[in-house]
């Protein structure tokens, strides 16, 4: 946690109807605008950190960006709150975003959205993952030491790529999604294969987290929080392991459990 | 909580290193969209109850929609997942949606935003609202205790619209956006005065909560959970008091404790 992600207010804090003035650390919410080739995309909000990862899993989670092969150059102005993007393809990127202009939401997903999911129905996941519960558990454990931005603030989300051993990346931001495709895009920007891996996550997961892990292929989805039945479903149908409510030493398993062990079965 | 809100599951438990097969109760996750003078406006993805609260809601804090005088019909058709929503003046809305269009994500907002931003910073809200801090505790235990969805599934936020004494009304959403939304929808619809009211959330307090509750003239934003800099900073130049972590005996004053008294102060 570098201090740039934290600002230090002085507060009121009430406790047992007593009251005190203190020093309070406040997670930071930036704008950050992305620019692709030239022209105006999408401002998010987020925490100010690995944003070249962020603009990257962006693009890619929304269908933009498949490849760094695509990618002409890509330019971060933090003090600006900048990303500028030119991609190599000029042409079609027009009829891309069509469909996206007209239906996105801060809540969700419109058309492009529910083309992605039909697209997806039809092509569930191969792979034979396998892991313990105990290195579930153990994974959570890692998520939940490494969050120190939560520690400090409890204003954040976390995610991390893993595989069955330990945690490959990490990052924490205001939005669970944006938590996401930071990890997308640092997969991307690195050549991380991501098939045979594994997300964990601290947020809910809703069809769109789900959807974001499905386009890397990952086999295996783990959070500490609630599924939605949508989600539930997408992952039953495109062959996805999903676990929620990971904490302390139990989880549930909603989708495929036969990627999982138990310590001594 | 009706029944429609949720839905029975298999699960695998994971507990102690046994496993065990039961039914769980999961969220339900729908998407609903909402077409716009007979265009496609915005797919959300919500909790399927208060659906019209939902569509007044979104389009009042999105700057579309300022008072039920400017509708010309709503209907809800929830079986096919739309809101149709009709406006008297069908002139000038291409150039609202315009900025909208090109801006907005899933995680936050763009142009549209910063303009309502802007506006908003340059009018301080009036209004000497008073509330002991109790009284706060006691507004958050009710929210709590109305919070069946989410006691059953783990996976729903909560709002209401409250004054010092108790919550006027309450909703649910798998969304903590929606909820907010479903409160403004539902005071708009129902001709419910804002300025001498209090919201109360168990979500998180981001710049975008805050500017909702902002449009309504709320002077006072009660939370279980974090703020980020920019949600306070808003709230200290609209002269809202802004209460975070209230939990238990407990919560945080932000901005303006003026308008908080303590019990024997």
């Amino acid at each position: 946690m570098s201090s740039e992600q934290t600002v230090k207010k002085k507060i009121v804090r009430i406790r047992q109807g007593e009251l005190e003035q203190i020093d309070d650390l406040v997670t930071i919410e930036t704008p950050v605008t992305i620019y692709l080739n030239g022209s105006e995309l999408v401002t998010l909000l987020c925490t100010p950190e690995k944003l070249e990862y962020l603009a990257l899993g962006f693009l890619r989670s929304e269908g933009i960006l498949s490849g760094m092969e695509e990618l002409e150059s890509i330019r971060v102005k933090e003090e600006e709150g900048l990303v500028e993007v030119d991609l190599k393809e000029k042409e079609g990127l027009a009829e891309k975003l069509y469909g996206k202009r007209t239906v996105t939401s801060g809540c969700g997903k419109g058309t492009v959205f529910f083309n992605a999911l039909d697209s997806l129905r039809s092509s569930p996941l191969k792979g034979d993952l396998n892991i313990s519960s105990e290195a579930i558990i153990n994974l959570m454990d890692s998520l939940q030491e490494k969050a120190v931005l939560y520690k400090a603030t409890g204003g954040v989300h976390s995610a991390a790529l893993a595989d069955q051993d330990e945690l490959l990346n990490f990052c924490e931001d205001i939005g669970r999604h944006n938590a996401i495709d930071k990890i997308v895009g640092q997969c991307l920007c690195e050549g991380i294969s991501t098939e045979d891996k594994i997300i964990v996550s601290s947020g809910r997961l809703s069809s769109e987290i789900l959807l974001k892990a499905a386009k890397l292929k990952i086999q295996l989805l783990i959070s500490r929080a609630a599924p939605t039945n949508l989600c539930i479903e997408l992952a039953e149908n495109l062959n996805i392991t999903l676990v929620g409510f990971a904490r302390g030493k139990r989880c549930n398993i909603y989708t495929h459990p036969w990627r999982i062990t138990l310590p001594f079965s």
